[in-house]
């Protein structure tokens, strides 16, 4: 049960409050941040709207994740967007027609369906995760486990596909799926991202947008959700030369710091405290199997720290086999502390391998392999069989170029072995004398060598993001709420006040505030309540910076600018409005501002 | 058949070819703007992925509609976000599990499906949108239209439902649809979202998001898909003051100029010319018949201009009552020049009036209609009917609720009426006796008014608007291919070049490269190949400014800022290269950012 910021002494200190969970979701339906979707028609499960507020932070959580995630790292990423419907074919080719599955139960009285191993761990206490369908039955057989509603009977246990389908135009047999991760978006369209990206690797391809997962009985609102965005990027490298020349190398210099990392022998010994690792000790000593891997996870950690969430409050957790989805061979999800929830997932980090690529080879029939040049071509060596073709193409006419192709294929060393003990060879089921065949030494300039490049994957919710900065960010103030949402994510940037409604202050606070909306800021302007009843208004929800016309602003042309975190005030040229802002939303201290005031009540 | 920008002597001319729009089609393909999806898999129609040039570009389109419809306006706008997939009822209120059909005709002996409309129009010449299914097999038997592939008999035209339809959570039962626009998000959570913003109109409530159309045969490349980006904003507001004060004029008075419109009674007459209207003239002329929607169609034009197109190339169509969708009394297509395709619909502008609210009221039983305050309430007298209901509960025990509801409803002119012929009144089939009825005069206070608002919406399609700005800015300058893509837009800001590959020069283009990277931009670097063929390279994709690093550069610390469209060049201080790049893509011109250099040639 996590509470994080109880820093006792520190002006971000909040007390410990039981139910903070219930205040943070009915702030943000009171506010507009979120809201169950449908709630006219009675809502559905495992839906949500962003409102208003919530619009705008998510915005800005993405822009902050396409800061880290592509911006920065734009000479090896860059960002596509593929369909969210897909051909079936290609959940056929992923695995995810035959794996993505959840295992469900079925009351034979009420008809009421369950996630299986949910209901097992919940009632028995015993943990399910893994177990096969069989296994969970045996469980519920066993104990004599019973619909939780009605009390009926249980079904056997069957893996239930978490795929939408759908159809695609108007023949009913075209069979589509609305995707699950954007990943396969990014494998499909590998070699033609390659192309166009001037076909070097290491290549990341990133994507941000909705996908689909028909969850059994979704709960724990904006955590587990049936549609939600993913921001995600395959990153294409190199497996046999993963260090790319210098490329990782000054990559891995620029990230630096540690790690917090729970390993899964360590868990499965029942640890449950992470330890810290350096970046690249964690590559040398293998606790992270692939060293782009490890650097994605570095760049993970500095952009959730970037969204308020302290380093006590997240770690990578490292999957245990049987956690793992079918294509990943190490997975670490990254965890963070939220309350009532507890540690949730907000990322994932798999290393992919070739899994992907070498699929949708097989099933597209297309050759997903790149081709790297070596330094120095080199020349080898290879002997190869010479058929007399004009014998070959009389003797077996339209046979003849099966035959040849076979020849191709045959090695010296088989044709020599059958002509030593036969006499001829055998191709394409006929027989070729000796005096027709040749063995023939040649050389062969090698000037690169073809593979599948592997994958690893750093994948995060966003909607679970925005839960985490809200869930984070609230605080209280005696009876007041108050949101520090880091300030570049602030939903809203500014309030624009005057200290009464006398129309002389009405009339200039506007003008200000037009000003700093043709500036490009988001804005509210209020002159509704007693100015203390307003500054509470903005900062629950999180307004960074208030500026307040008042009597002084008439005389001398200055306003207030008030720091939601601290309460406190500087004064500040009217016509320095608009850099002022802008330097505070990008982190200036009041004092660097302006002349600090005296600090008044607000209560 | 369009191609713009035909100006002669004009530097922005541009030669008139046939082809444009396969060089526009193959230039987005080879160089990553976009491709047709799942092509290893051999395509699915109506699908497109955006590459990394097309990805970046959507992004910069979507940020510039967010700037005219929602950051300019954020005093009656805010964006919301909803999900894709909805329950069957929402789609059942909008009328589109009803009306959002296409007429589909099926070969009876090869089973092809065809769009009815479409074949009738392309293989006999006669316009058959608006007609009936049973007018279009008239047409379809009269003239023995067959199969165009295989030359079968063709069936009855038939509706065919565009929703592509799913199942939500594992009850077979729950059918849900994906959305074809994002506004049925907007409508059913109207009441929420007026609530969090202070239940204030005007309101525009906005949202960026896919949709789906499982259109019967897409073709046309970008234009028509079967899942796209939409942009849209309803704009709620009172219909019997939609001024809203002086809102709408303060507005109005911002946006000004002429709109070009082509009535649909003129187009009934034969026209095909637009005609110019002030845009306050239109809505006094009742050419556009609410004034909200005349506003943001001058928003819209001003919108579509800056993506790069010319005031000729685009006109607002008004629709004939047979093109509008079921919802509608008054519909705009914005319409933009194209090559080939010709006019093509970039955004609709649609008078929705309460068809939506009133629907979704009607199908989930909850009040839509908001409350408006008078400014001064004001007193009414009224009379109403007051039963004796110690009695009346007495004598009719159950029943007694049921009477009251019914004189409640009763006017007090028909009670007297019954009273004074029969002497007593029906309620609920009872007679109550004139002795335990009184009519009283009561006074009322009337606060304000109660009504369901009204919504013009603006609705963009995003993918559409991309061809746009790509088909607008491509031109040739020679042999050579320059995409005069608005500055703003374009999806590299610039390119950092060494003159040629010395090792002095190319490791300060990169330390320059990496200036402008750590500042914000997205560069491409390059020391491939001659300096004439990397401006060519960059100019085929515009990047508006090329920055070159060459042997001056190591004497004096200047480097050469180059113009794509005129490909003239400055020499600019390295130190200076952030702040100039900054205000080149503000709109700068050269001349202002520093010394012109003589013009070399390129080639």
């Amino acid at each position: 049960m996590g509470c994080s910021r109880v820093t006792a002494g520190e002006p971000r200190a909040m007390p410990a409050v039981e139910d903070k969970y219930e205040k943070v979701m009915e702030l943000a339906k009171r506010r507009g941040f979120f809201w169950p979707s449908y709630e006219i028609y009675g809502g559905v499960a495992g839906f949500y709207d962003l409102g208003p507020l919530g619009a705008r932070l998510k915005e800005k959580i993405v822009a902050l994740w396409r800061e880290y995630f592509i911006r920065r790292q734009q000479h090896i990423v860059v960002e596509i967007e593929t369909p969210v419907i897909g051909p079936e074919k290609v959940y056929e080719a992923s695995g995810h027609l035959e794996h993505f599955t959840d295992p469900i139960v079925e009351c034979l009285r009420c008809g009421r369906k369950f996630r299986a191993d949910h209901l097992i761990e919940e009632k028995l206490g015993i943990k399910a995760e893994g177990l096969t369908p069989e296994e969970m039955t045996r469980i519920i057989r066993e104990h004599d486990l019973r619909c939780p509603v009605c009390g009926g009977e249980l079904s056997e246990v069957r893996k239930f596909n978490l795929l939408f389908k759908t159809t695609i135009g108007p023949y009913s047999s075209s069979v589509g799926y609305l995707r699950p991760e954007t990943a396969q978006g990014m494998f499909v369209s590998f070699k033609r991202v390659y192309e166009v990206t001037r076909q070097r690797l290491p290549l990341g391809i990133a994507q941000v947008g909705r996908v689909a997962r028909n969850e059994i009985s979704p709960r724990q609102g904006m955590v587990r959700l049936r549609e939600f965005t993913i921001a995600e990027l395959e990153f294409f490298f190199d497996p046999e030369d993963p260090w790319h020349g210098g490329i990782l190398d000054e990559l891995l210099d620029r990230v630096g710091g540690k790690l917090r990392i729970l390993r899964a022998d360590a868990k499965a010994r029942g640890e449950e405290k992470p330890e810290e690792y350096g970046v690249r000790e964690a590559i040398e000593e293998g606790v992270i199997v692939t060293p782009w891997l490890a650097y994605w996870m570095a760049v993970a950690r500095d952009f959730v720290r970037e969204l308020g969430v302290d380093w006590n409050d997240m770690y990578f957790d490292e999957k245990l086999p049987e956690e793992r989805a079918h294509y990943a061979s190490q997975t670490f999800d990254q965890l963070v502390r939220v309350s009532r929830l507890g540690w949730i997932e907000v990322s994932g980090h798999a290393y992919r391998t070739d899994y992907d690529l070498s699929r949708h080879m097989k099933y597209s029939g297309v050759d997903m392999r790149v081709f790297k040049p070596l330094k120095e071509p080199r020349v080898v060596k290879r002997r190869i069989i010479v058929l007399n073709m004009a014998w070959v193409g009389r003797t077996f006419k339209a046979k003849a170029r099966e035959i040849a192709e076979e020849a191709r294929r045959l090695s010296a060393e088989e044709a020599e072995r059958q002509l030593r003990e036969k006499g001829y060879i055998v191709l394409a089921g006929e027989k070729i004398p000796a005096e027709h065949v040749r063995i023939v030494e040649k050389e062969e300039k090698i000037t690169g060598r073809k593979f599948i490049p592997h994958v690893v994957e750093p994948s995060f919710g966003v909607e679970r993001l925005l839960f985490v900065v809200l869930d984070h960010a609230y605080s209280e103030h005696g009876d007041r709420v108050v949101l520090r949402i880091p300030r570049r994510l602030a939903p809203i940037e500014a309030a624009v006040f005057p200290l009464v409604r006398d129309e002389r202050l009405v009339e200039r606070a506007r003008r200000l505030w037009w000003r700093l909306l043709d500036a490009g800021f988001h804005v509210v302007y209020d002159d509704d309540g007693s100015i203390g009843r307003r500054y509470a208004r903005v900062d629950e929800i999180g307004v960074p910076a208030a500026l307040t016309v008042d009597y002084q602003t008439l005389e001398d042309g200055t306003v207030t600018l008030r720091d939601r975190d601290t309460w406190r005030q500087v004064r500040i040229p009217e016509e320095d409005a608009v850099e002022a802002l802008k330097r505070f939303l990008e982190g200036a201290s009041l004092e660097e501002l302006g002349e600090p005031l005296e600090a008044a009540g607000e209560e």
